[in-house]
């Protein structure tokens, strides 16, 4: 049987170091803080808001709302944008996104100040992704991937790693940060030819094709460790990753479960880049 | 024996459809027009400038230049920089890199204006390339690879394609822009473990070592098409590329020779950029 990389475990290490963070930026008079911007009532943006804001609460980081009308006006939203950019008390600013249609969501997405840019909305902090500069943050879901392998000790450099899947969100940034790990990288998506084949060939996996699954053990072999990043509800209504674990777990050594795997992990990172931002500025 | 993919019947293609786009824009009364800034008199600056001269008057784009001495402060280049951005005559900028060591190379890249951006300096450009939105314009090298690609009729879907090198001016866009066109991608770099079996599993391979010859015949197998990025100069003083030339034709489908393959094309992938900048502009 595989060994089960949990998120719980990783949350915890992480959380840790966010207090020591918190605690720190204390004793200099510094509250970090974030402010979710949502725009309408979308389902699963009120339930990561929720775990957000939980987070906040139990890590001692302040967060603030800024809840718009679905069909707010362009204008609207930016002058919101605007109020956080220049709210010294702010460190950190979410936007749920996709944005309603009528909006021009790229414009949005660069009004926002690149120093607050917490989850990687903006092209300052995509190009940081790209180049290893240091710029803004990368997103929250890839990044939890990383922790997720540095905090179980599995060293990547010269391993081989294929990511499933090449969204902006995850599958993209997460090759940047394999390669930046010195893992030779492969990505593969819905054109690739024979995907079994190359992903069979793997040390390290990382799943985001978005459908529920579709990763069985005909993709996979003996020695691989396997970050299903998929989060999807079942025929029977439970929620399932993109890899299918019954049959992944007793053929790879090692594997993130869904529910308990990344996702949990995620919105540390995210509490994790509002003080960090909050360090920036005070450093 | 491989056919040779040359930059020439490349470049030939490319430099019609550039002046039938000059000659269209002079019919609005638009002259595009490139400013070259260049910093101190760095011998392969010198000559990339010259050939880019060459060819802007052979396509009949204007070509202006401010040149600069190697100890000019950063004012001085970030005033050069704004004069460019505001002169509404000039349409694309290049300025040359590395930056003497006493300049903030990434301030300075980032206060161009990105629409002027024709070599992939500011950060915008770099998220470009990276997000696949139409931003900026991607670093002519990875793009001449891509351009040769295309001419020659060579469909990228579905393929596996492995790039040699991870850097930001050619290994990572390169890989991006195989994405974009439906390949499988595989990024091999100094780290990657047996390299030869990895990319002779290719079908079509990218070098970008930075070594002359480095890729030779054990790396390579039947049907394989190679696009030789390096340029490089050997024991005997002559130009050569990443790849062993006389140890790959005899085994591959495809190759690009060196001199006269890539970095023949990218002049003209410059000159095309600013042209499609001043197309652009008057939309």
């Amino acid at each position: 049987m595989a060994k089960r990389l949990l998120g719980k475990e990783v949350t915890a290490a992480l959380n840790e170091r966010i207090k020591a963070d918190v605690a720190a930026l204390e004793e200099k008079g510094v509250k970090p803080t974030l402010c979710i911007i949502r725009v309408g009532e979308n389902e699963s943006d009120i339930s990561y808001e929720r775990g957000a804001t939980k987070r906040c609460e139990t890590l001692g980081v302040a967060c603030e709302k800024i809840l718009l009308p679905a069909d707010v006006s362009q204008d609207e939203l930016l002058a919101a944008i605007d109020k956080v950019n220049k709210d010294d008390k702010v460190h950190g600013v979410l936007l749920f996104r996709p944005l309603p249609k009528h909006l021009d969501q790229s414009v949005i997405e660069n009004a926002l100040d690149p120093a607050k840019d917490v989850d990687c909305m903006t092209d300052g902090s995509m190009s940081g992704v790209f180049t290893g500069k240091n710029v803004g943050f990368p997103p929250c879901t890839p990044q939890a991937c990383m922790e997720i392998l540095d905090h179980y000790g599995i060293d990547c450099t010269g391993k081989k790693a294929v990511v499933v899947g090449r969204s902006l969100v995850v599958g993209k940034p997460a090759a940047m940060m394999l390669i930046k790990k010195n893992a030779t990288v492969t990505i593969c998506h819905t054109r690739t030819v024979d995907m079994p084949s190359v992903v069979r060939e793997a040390d390290i996996v990382i799943v985001a094709a978005g459908r529920a699954g579709v990763i069985d053990d005909t993709y996979l072999s003996a020695g691989q460790t396997v970050i299903d990043v998929g989060i999807n509800v079942n025929a029977e209504g439970k929620l399932c990753g993109d890899v299918d674990f019954e049959k992944a777990e007793p053929v790879v050594d090692a594997i993130t479960p869904v529910p308990g795997g990344v996702g949990s992990v995620t919105t540390s990172v995210l509490v994790g880049h509002v003080v960090e931002a909050a360090k920036r500025k005070f450093a």
